[in-house]
């Protein structure tokens, strides 16, 4: 894979005025003055967390996901083992399933393993929502959890039917399985499901979210729960390393996503949606899934990188105007991406991205083989 | 112990406008305003732990302590741990041992054990310097590394003497057992030793430092050492949950406050001196050490905190100055409190502070029975 290709194809991204995909990058010393501007005079940071600031997005999450109690830490990575490692404790078995594209498993080093001293169980096929059998022959493991990632990200965004859903939860309860959502881009689910974040968190034991992905935070993330299970986790916070003397610009960051992006998820589903319909009828596109069911899709494009990157650079760089993101993978004649609707994608009206795509098919045509 | 007491001391000195110790605290709001001032329109966040702003930043801390490489993260309740694991795993034995007052034991919830899966060994007096006598004794234990911390903040930021450190950390290499400083407050030693910092980081193999105390960042701490190690430690770093997507605002704060504070430290060491003498002239208060070492001190004030609280605080609130911070142990006929330097002393000159302390003196004498 030509790594500097990719890199060069990042960076002309990066510089477009317009992107499908992604938010909106205010720049540093901006997003500081942001943050800055979002205080009231008398606020004050939170200490080794506790304070107003900290409490006051702890009780705004637990609410909106109708649990008793949240807790406040820097990131996924620390969140996710925790919650597992407190439901292994309980269940006296170190077994936990999840997806084989789950985040504990393809991005931590095997955290979960090596610092929590968790057996993993991989549940269902690889590009596959897992299913209810899926489940249960893992269940043959005496698991204490089982994690669900809503939406799964490596699978372009898909969600298990409701219904479906629904009846893997409460099978697993009847077992005695906790629950675990990982919940990183949970803030898209509501609209694909027609649900509340309550009425969807209601189906787990527990829940981590997270403030820098949909939400444009700078980094951080939420474990909800109950009371006791949220009072578990900041001991094993504290042991991480997670119990910072301050996190305040993380939480003011996520208070502000809360407040400003969460109420353009809905919206940003329909714009995948839409989106993704006007790529497929490009030549040598197809979107996984075909139909998106969130705010994110992931795109196959065929065509061999090394004259298809170069063209579609060329492209960005003489029209400021981003429609695919930096290829994840790229093989013998395909590449794969991801796109994920921000804010990005209203500095234009539809009748000018419908412009820009009618004349990035033109590029495409020029440079893939039929 | 009377808790609402505490927090009612912590409040009126925290609101005092002159306080001896501590650094001055801008509001948070003013804070992400210095921040996003101190950037250059053009810089932009690191991203999971790479890009020019927090490689900066570890290349200067790394020049700074003589060594080939650092790596910056969120906390030294995550670095510290992770350094002994990596010491632990190189020489194929669990066992560490540090000091009955280091924060990985009195801190941390034993997560070096429950995480990391390391056995302590306890070295030395409980409030004394350890010895060589006393490290020997523990390596009666297949010891991978032993942590010492410069200066040892629970004992009122002691050192040992430059020639048993030498002799110490030679011992302890001899015998193939790593060195490791827990150097939160290293900032401080140069002076107190006469030495570089390089020049004391060279007797160790690995080295954490903070940058939220002295240096009046917001959180974050770095790992020091060779380019191995720190390769190492980036792993453990991620599985623990480290390696944000953005760790800006604290490496932001981080280089501020190595540009402002660092320079302060040796002044601020005979601002230490000096006010320990003067309190030591008051009825009632004792320093400890007597003379101190470093930028700090811990006190022991005789009396009943029932009364003589009450009165500091009606003392602090008419003169709005704060002499001694809040007791963090309070005993039937004592208190114990910690004093660091920062650069909230400067705030009056020398002969204000010399009449607020007689004055406080006479508070005292009216409330302390002889």
């Amino acid at each position: 894979m030509p790594d500097s290709l990719i890199n060069d194809f990042r960076q002309a991204f990066n510089a477009c005025q317009h992107r499908t995909a992604r938010n909106l990058d205010a720049g540093l010393k901006q997003r500081f003055q942001q943050l800055a501007d979002s205080l009231d005079d008398d606020e004050t940071s939170d200490l080794y967390g506790s304070g107003a600031l900290i409490e006051a997005l702890e009780t705004e999450v637990a609410e909106l996901l109708g649990k008793e109690a949240a807790v406040f830490l820097p990131s996924g990575t620390m969140a996710q083992p925790i919650a597992l490692k407190i439901w292994s404790e309980a269940a006296r078995t170190p077994y936990v399933a999840m997806h084989s594209t789950s985040h504990v498993l393809l991005h931590e080093h095997n955290g979960y393993q090596a610092l929590y001293g968790l057996h993993g169980v991989t549940i269902g096929q690889n590009h596959q929502v897992p299913t209810l059998e899926d489940l249960q022959q893992a269940a043959l493991n005496p698991l204490a959890a089982v994690l669900l990632e809503l939406p799964m990200r490596e699978i372009g965004g898909q969600l298990p039917p409701w219904d479906d859903l629904v009846a893997q939860t409460q099978w697993l309860k009847a077992q005695g399985i906790r629950v675990h959502m990982d919940g990183a881009r949970l803030w898209q689910c509501p609209a694909a499901y027609d649900k509340s974040l309550a009425d969807i968190a209601a189906l787990f034991d527990s829940v981590y979210v997270s403030f820098y992905k949909d939400l444009g935070g700078l980094a951080g993330a939420c474990l909800v729960g109950d009371q006791t299970f949220i009072d578990k986790a900041r001991i094993w916070i504290r042991r991480a390393g997670g119990n910072l003397y301050s996190l305040a610009p993380y939480v003011v960051a996520a208070r502000e996503g809360l407040k400003t992006h969460l109420p353009q998820m809905p919206k940003r589903r329909e714009q995948a949606i839409w989106l993704a319909g006007q790529l497929n009828a490009l030549p040598g596109i197809s979107t996984w899934p075909r139909v998106p069911q969130t705010n994110m899709f992931r795109l196959r494009l065929r065509g061999d990188a090394n004259s298809v990157l170069p063209a579609m650079i060329k492209w960005m760089q003489a029209t400021g105007i981003g429609i695919l993101t930096p290829p994840y993978e790229v093989g013998e004649d395909y590449m794969m991406t991801e796109l994920t609707i921000g804010d990005g994608f209203n500095t234009l009206p539809e009748e000018d991205w419908l412009r820009h795509i009618a004349s990035f098919g033109d590029l495409l045509r020029s440079v893939i083989s039929d």
